[in-house]
């Protein structure tokens, strides 16, 4: 193994720190001048290294805050709480909405409802020739007051054209009941997950720190006939979410 | 919203023709000097471009190569494949395999076994005590001979001391099949997903690119007494990786 440089060593032992959680979050690290004096190295070590544990995710630095261990204590998101609610009778259930209720903190959210051509990704899985517009319902989420992701779900223009779907206030009995009541009851569910960088305008909407990636969930909702009648995008920043499912034999 | 630098709006259109399709997977970009002369930018406004590209993963750029973009087409992953190949008498499947081998591409990996105190997150799932250590199967999986993911397979001492997961050479039954055999068949999982940036290691062995960021998988397999047997922690690059979960009401 090659050997490390020093700047290297520092970020690994603060990094040791972290994980052990000897720094807990909110934690404030030592000073760049403290960390010259006690390891006995360059400003220009401190900064590299305190500059790798920014670019992970692990620290947050702000003009004199200094440098503040984050908070990594993420809501746990859980896909199959829906399929519960899709039940007849059962009441609306999403797994964000669950989540953030489950811990006690306040949720609000922006709506806008928009006819678009939809990106590549939800226009094949909505089946569209290209081209084709679908309906879009864009959600901006906030926990507590501060933009915690964004959940895009785009329908079929045909189906719920005239609907509660295309006016922009929030459904109260949810989106799901609204297809059921079109007579495109979701049954089936096949959902994908993948990991990115988030693009300029995503780390500006969602606030987001730097080297902080995004997780991008998509769920495609199918009718009895297997047609897909919703696909909901969600964006994720990945130091905020984790995803949990359960599966039993 | 606010106006665009001329870098932002060099890099929005490059993005805009790579998320068309117009520039494909292996698509070389102009060159900067052909840059500079059709967008009437200096060369340092070009540069700031492709490196914002490169930080979201959409290209990468090598010393006489140029500019590349990179192929995003990844590998999709099925992590209920698993569950099947649990069953009495079914073959051993296993998500990676199964969706390498589907693909027609050759699969190796380097294995090796030790026994360590594992990080908090898996110590937490196995329920040991702080400090307890655990047997660990460490794999190195490549694919065409190319570095693609990690996946530790953690397991409590006192079970598996003395079985076949204790040895370095790849389980051809799987490690389910030992389990099962010493009375510890798996049947619940519960699956963890997130993302992060890499640590330095990671980036080494699994020779990411700069701006990649991972999605962490962690599967932890439960017995019939609700015991904790095993907790496999995947690191997936999440330019190569995605994850599908299929739903049925």
């Amino acid at each position: 193994m090659a050997r490390s440089t020093l700047y290297e060593q520092l970020a690994s032992e603060l990094r040791q720190a972290i994980y052990s959680g000897e720094l807990g979050p909110g934690a404030q690290l030592p000073t760049e001048s403290d960390l010259m004096y006690t390891h006995k190295v360059s400003r220009n070590t401190v900064r590299l290294a305190l500059r790798e544990l920014e670019t992970e995710g692990l620290v947050s630095r702000a003009p004199r805050r200094g440098t503040i261990v984050r908070d990594r204590r993420p809501l746990r998101m859980r896909p199959q709480d829906e399929l519960a609610g899709l039940a007849p009778g059962a009441p609306r259930r999403e797994a964000f909405l669950t989540a953030v209720e489950g811990e006690g903190r306040r949720l609000s959210q922006q709506i806008e409802v928009h006819i678009v051509v939809p990106p590549e990704e939800v226009a094949s899985r909505l089946r569209l020739n290209e081209g084709d517009s679908a309906m879009v319902r864009r959600r901006l989420r906030l926990v507590d007051g501060q933009p915690y992701n964004t959940a895009d779900s785009y329908f079929p223009l045909d189906i719920v054209r005239d609907s509660a779907i295309a006016h922009p206030p929030d459904i109260m009995q949810g989106a799901n009941r609204v297809l059921e009541a079109l007579g495109h009851p979701q049954k089936r569910f096949v959902d994908d997950i993948w990991a990115r960088m988030p693009t300029p305008e995503e780390s500006q909407r969602l606030q987001l720190e730097p080297g902080t990636p995004v997780v991008v969930f998509v769920r495609t909702g199918y009718d009895p006939h297997d047609v897909p009648v919703r696909v909901a995008v969600s964006v994720l920043p990945a130091d905020k979410h984790t995803i949990r499912y359960e599966l039993e034999r």
